[in-house]
């Protein structure tokens, strides 16, 4: 039987972490670090560098590379492919390091809820017949950090928010309804292909890190002036994780 | 001039606490802590009760009595007028407690972006003239406390999520273009006025604390067992806070 742990350890910044994170991670019997490739060496160090900062008890750390993702016909089938991939290396690590069963943890980057896809690998090696029970260690997320960092609240007042990617925001435009968004998992600009008029945008790169980037103002003026920042930051890092927020005024005021 | 950090303190549960969150009460020289009348006084003593367990130094607490809402022409102005009010409130404590300047702090339940008055009134005071920097803790939502009791992924696989209000759902139903909606500030069960045919709800009530309830499961069937429980745990505790997440499946199978 493994006692899975999906353990959130906020986006970037070790202070991040909550009291209850802490006393799960010393709990584990072993706790699992993937390693994502040259590029994002620093998602894994700063990992490393928690793991080194709140462990206090016996906790075994084992490192193993995360499979790739492919490249292949449609965005979804890709993703699938690479799910069952790493359910594959799960299956593998477990199979080696908890032969007899135990406390597995798994640090995930931000909330476990948002944009990730640990729970869904879990619920893969549940189908394939291993027994595992899941829990769930909430951490602050990257819209968090966005809006602690500017300072400003998510929702507008007792109004709604959608939360999106910028692939959709891409394919179908703002979203119906929505007069806030935030923009996740955008690998461009995705902001470019609006009418900027009344949407004003709130954007930051590699939040709660040392090189923590944040740019607001009208989309008109502050859109050109993200994405340049972005290509040079990019270049500069290897790697660039950022987030925005976009409120629209309607043309009539509300 | 006040340097005013308003710091999330999760939903409930004293572990949701950050270190960023510990280290910023330990560096305020004042904690305002606001009373909100008998039927929630759990939500003060839990309030106390994480002063008593993190501070470790000088840091004065000072409890003051929050101005009750108004009860009327629009929801939205008796809102505002409630803000302009706690914002008054605010400065008599600074006045009095702060005379010369120095660090506050607002122990804010969840984040402080979310559905949440204090970035609002901190900006009354600082358009009243208060010299005024304001610094944001991220703290874990009740978003965050209901994915993490079900272990359940907020959003679907590459897809987006709306995050509305009880009273918008009731006013203007399910939001257009939305498959996942995050129902908040639920009154009733906003949710008893939808045609329940394909949605399935998660529902969780006093998250993070000793009686939280959570149930699950297809509209039909769970909307009248969550009525019946919230009726029976409101008369049981005198209050109740409850959030919701729906999925809607839609008839052609997307
Ligand atoms: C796979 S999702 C994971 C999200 C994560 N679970 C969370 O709670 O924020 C990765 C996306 O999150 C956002 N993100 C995560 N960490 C970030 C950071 N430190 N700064 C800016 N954006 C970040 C970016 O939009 C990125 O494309
Ligand atoms: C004024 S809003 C504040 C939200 C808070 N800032 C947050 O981050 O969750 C209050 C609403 O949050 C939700 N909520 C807050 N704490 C909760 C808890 N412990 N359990 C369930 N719902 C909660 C309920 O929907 C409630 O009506």
């Amino acid at each position: 039987m493994i006692d899975l742990h999906l353990i959130g350890i906020g986006t970037g910044n070790p202070d991040h972490l909550t009291a209850q994170a802490v006393a799960a991670m010393n709990r584990a019997d072993l706790i699992l670090l993937p390693r994502k490739g040259q590029a994002k060496s620093d998602l894994i160090d700063l990992r490393r560098e928690i793991c080194a900062q709140v462990l206090t008890g016996p906790t075994r750390i084992v490192e193993f590379d995360l499979p790739v993702r492919g490249n292949g016909a449609t965005y979804l089938d890709d993703v699938n492919a690479w799910h069952d991939a790493i359910a594959d290396a799960w299956r593998v690590q477990i199979a080696e390091h908890l032969p007899g069963g135990g406390k597995l943890a798994l640090l995930v980057w931000g909330d476990p809820s948002l944009y990730d896809s640990t729970l869904r690998i879990a619920d893969r090696l549940r189908s394939a017949g291993v027994e595992i029970a899941v829990r769930v260690v909430p951490g602050i997320t990257s819209i968090q950090a966005l809006t602690a960092a500017h300072a400003m609240p998510l929702n507008p007042l007792a109004g709604p928010v959608t939360i999106t990617t910028g692939r959709l925001l891409r394919a179908h435009g703002w979203p119906a309804g929505a007069d806030t968004i935030v923009v996740m998992l955008d690998s461009g600009c995705a902001f470019e292909g609006l009418q900027p008029q009344g949407i004003t945008i709130w954007w930051g790169a590699y939040l709660g890190m040392a090189h923590e980037a944040l740019e607001q103002g009208p989309l008109a003026q502050a859109g050109p002036r993200i994405a340049l920042r972005r290509a040079e930051l990019r270049a500069r890092h290897g790697w660039i994780m950022d987030v925005y927020l976009m409120r629209r005024e309607l043309a009539d005021g509300t």
